[in-house]
C-alpha cells in the first residue's frame, strides 16, 4: 500500500466510498475535455479512465462529458457501475491504477453535470407555506384548501439552472409596493435564497403513462442541493393569477455532485403523519420504504450559519411529487430535475429562506458583517448538507455556492 | 419547364413560394432519417438534399435531422438560407435539379422540427384574460391589478410539447367543485383547447443580459400554431397559489412548419392602443416596426368552424414577451418556444377556447355530431390560420390537428 494515498481518507470524511458522488469535471491542460468524475474524499475520480484501465464494461457509459448517457442507462447500470466503482476504490489490488487518476478537488473545475430537460418546483414544506400564507394572506387560512390534498408544484426556467459557483446577477424588475400608484422598475431589492433538495431524474417515461408511486426508484437517480434564487418584490407583483415566473426565472444553483439514491438508503424516513387522507395515487402509507430523507441542511451567508433546515419534516415526498407529476399523463424525460420546495423546519433558526427568516424583512438578521433583511451586493450563500450513511458514517451532499453580483 | 410540375402552384396557394416554412419529414422507405424539409404547395423539398445538389454553402446546416443548427446559426444564415431556397423554387433553370427531390406531403411523416429548450406560455389577450377574470372571479375585477403593466406569463413543460397529428389522452387528475367535500380523482371532464400562436427562438442570449424589444428579429426565428390543451377542472383545483401544472403539462401540440418571420413582414399590425404608460421596456410606441400579426385563426371541432380568434387583437406584442422574459436576466436558448396565451377577439366567434365559447359549460355549443360544452373522446380539433402576404398573397401557418382518446 502506498502512504498518505488519497484513497486513506480521515474517519467520518462525507465523501466516503459509501458516498461516491457524480460530477463533470475538466483539468487546466484540457479545459475543453469535459470528463466524468466520481468524487472520493477530496478527490475527483476520473471515472472514464478508471473503467478503461480496469478494462470495466461500463467504460463507453463512463467515458462521457456528461452524466446523461447514465442516467438513461436505468437502475440496473446504475447500481452495477457504482458496485464497480466501490470496488475500485476500496480493493487494494486497484490502488495502483486508481491512483494515478485521482485529481485534486482544488485542481479541476466543476460542470453542470447533466443536461436538465424539464424543472420542476415544488412547495412541500408544510412549515414553509404556513409561514408563507400568514405573512401575504394574513386574512384567510394559511395553507391554500388544495394544499394537503396535492403537492403543489410548478415549472421553472431549465435554461437557468448553473452549477455551484456561479454569480447570481441581481435581477431588475416590475415591483409595486401596495401603496405605490405604479409599479417601478429596477433591480431587486428584496433578493432571497430557498434552501431545497433537488432530485434528477434519470429513466424517462412515455406520454400518457402515470409513474406510480412505487415506482420512484426505478426513475430517479440521485439528489442534489439546490438554491431557487427568489426576487421577492418582482414574485409579489407578478404572481397572481399564473404563479412565479421572472421572480425565479433568473437563476437557480445546483450542486457539482450528483449523490445516488443508493447512497441515502440509511437516510430513509417517514414524513409527517397526514392530516387528511390521501387519493390513492398519493398514498404511501403503506409503501415499502419511507418516502422522507433525513437530510440536514445548513445555509451559511458569508461565511456565517443562519439556518438549519431539516428535510425530514418535509410534508410531501420526492416519491408523491413524482407520481403527482406524471399522474395527468405527462412524460419524463431523463435530465429532467425537480426541487422540493423551500425547506423549512417548525423552529425559527430551521427556516430556508431569508423571507421566513426576516418576516418579509420586518426583523434583520444580525451577521458579523452587518445586518440583513435581504441579500446584498457581494454576499455569499453556501448551502452544505449531509444525510446519516451505513454504519453511523455521514452522507455529504455537494455545496451549492453563489455571490450576488450588480444588476448588470 | 415540365407540365404538371409540383413547382406550378395554384394561383393563391398559401404555401407559395412567399411562404416557404421549414419542417422535418421521413419518407416510408428511409423511416429513421429524418431530414430537413420545406415545404411548397402540397409538397414538402428535401432541403439538404436540394443544397447538396445545387452546390450551396448551406448543405451543412441544411442537411440535418432537426432545425435547431439552422436556428442556432443567426439572422444573417435565416435570411441567406431563405434567399436561397426562394431561388431554387422560382428560378426555372433550377427546375431539373429540384423536382426530383420533391415529395408529396401525403406521402411523409412529419415530427416535431426542433428540440423544444424552455416553454414559455403568455396570456396576452384582454378578451381572453378578461372572459377568464369574470368567470371566475365575478365579484372583483376581471383583470388583474399587473395585467395591463406587464405581459403575465408561467413556464410550461417543454417534453411534453408534440407535433400537429399527436392524439391527446386525456388526463386524469384531481377536481373538487365548491359544494365537494374533498377533491375526487378521475379522467378530466373539462378537457379544453387554447388557440395560440408560437415563437420559435434561434438565436440565444446570455445569462445575466435583457434582450432589448428592438432585438425582438435578432433572437426569434419564425412562428408556429399551438393548442395549449387544458384540463379545466384540474387546472381550478390546483393553481392557486402557484398557477396552472397538471392542468397543461399533458400535452401542448405545435405545427410541423416553421413560419420563419420574414415570410410576415406584410402582416405586421400594430397592437391595440395602450391603456397605461409602460415601462421603457416595454414601450413600443417608438417600435421601427409595429409589434402585432395579423395572423386570422380558424378553430374547427370535427371539421365544423367554431371560431375565429384574430391574433391581430392581442395587447401584448411578442417582441414585448421577449423583452420581458429576459429584463431579470434570463438567458434564450436556441428552441425556447413562447406562446402567445389563447387568441380571444372581442365577438363571441372569435374565442380561442371553449372554456370561453360555452362560458365554463352553461352554454353548450351545438355542431353537426351534437352539442359540446367540453371535448368528448374522439373529437378532433384542428387549428389553421393564415396572414397576409405581399401583394395580396397569403401566408398559410402550419395547422395543429389532435384528437381526444380515453384515459389510460
Amino acid at each position: 500500500m502506498s502512504e498518505h494515498s488519497p484513497l486513506d481518507l480521515a474517519e467520518g470524511d462525507p465523501f466516503g466510498p459509501h458516498n461516491l458522488p457524480y460530477g463533470v469535471f475538466t483539468t487546466a491542460d484540457e479545459p475543453e475535455r469535459r470528463r466524468l468524475g466520481v468524487r472520493i474524499g477530496g478527490y475527483v475520480l476520473d471515472a472514464g479512465a478508471a473503467a478503461h484501465a480496469l478494462g470495466s464494461p461500463y467504460a463507453t457509459l463512463l467515458a462521457q462529458p456528461s452524466l446523461n448517457p447514465l442516467l438513461a442507462a436505468g437502475r440496473t447500470a446504475w447500481r452495477d457501475v457504482r458496485r464497480a466503482l466501490t470496488a475500485w476504490v476500496t480493493v487494494p489490488a486497484h490502488r495502483a491504477d486508481i491512483e494515478p487518476l485521482l485529481h485534486p478537488l482544488d485542481a479541476v473545475t466543476l460542470h453542470l453535470p447533466y443536461e436538465v430537460a424539464d424543472y420542476v418546483d415544488f412547495y412541500a414544506s408544510e412549515h414553509h407555506a404556513t409561514n408563507v400564507g400568514r405573512m401575504f394572506r394574513p386574512d384567510g387560512d394559511a395553507l391554500t384548501p388544495n394544499w394537503k390534498h396535492l403537492p403543489i408544484g410548478y415549472h421553472g426556467r431549465a435554461g437557468t439552472v448553473v452549477v455551484s459557483g456561479t454569480d447570481v446577477v441581481r435581477p431588475s424588475g416590475q415591483r409595486k409596493a401596495p401603496t405605490d400608484a405604479a409599479p417601478v422598475f429596477g433591480p431587486s431589492v428584496k433578493l432571497d435564497i430557498e434552501a431545497e433538495v433537488g432530485f434528477l431524474v434519470g429513466t424517462p417515461s412515455e406520454l400518457g403513462r402515470p409513474v406510480a408511486l412505487g415506482d420512484f426508484q426505478e426513475h430517479v437517480f440521485g439528489l442534489t442541493l439546490l438554491n431557487d434564487w427568489s426576487a421577492r418584490d418582482i414574485q409579489a407583483w407578478e404572481y397572481v393569477p399564473l404563479g412565479p415566473f421572472l421572480g425565479k426565472s433568473f437563476q437557480t444553483s445546483v450542486s457539482a455532485w450528483v449523490t445516488p439514491l443508493e447512497a441515502l438508503d440509511a437516510a430513509r424516513t417517514a414524513p409527517p403523519a397526514r392530516d387528511f387522507p390521501l387519493l390513492p395515487y398519493l398514498d404511501d402509507a403503506a409503501a415499502e420504504e419511507p418516502g422522507g430523507f433525513d437530510v440536514r441542511i445548513t445555509v451559511e451567508i458569508n461565511g456565517e450559519a443562519v439556518a438549519e433546515p431539516p428535510f425530514s419534516t418535509m410534508y410531501w415526498t420526492a416519491a408523491q411529487q413524482l407520481a403527482h407529476m406524471t399522474v395527468n399523463g405527462a412524460s419524463l424525460r431523463t435530465g429532467d430535475l425537480y426541487g422540493s420546495g423551500t425547506v423549512s423546519g417548525p423552529e425559527v433558526g430551521q427556516r430556508g429562506s431569508l423571507l421566513e427568516l426576516t418576516w418579509n424583512g420586518r426583523d434583520a438578521i444580525e451577521l458579523a458583517g452587518g445586518k440583513r433583511t435581504f441579500l446584498e451586493d457581494g454576499d455569499e450563500v453556501v448551502l452544505t448538507a449531509w444525510a446519516p450513511g451505513p454504519d453511523g458514517t455521514r452522507v455529504g451532499l455537494g455545496e451549492v455556492r453563489g455571490r450576488i453580483v450588480p444588476s448588470a
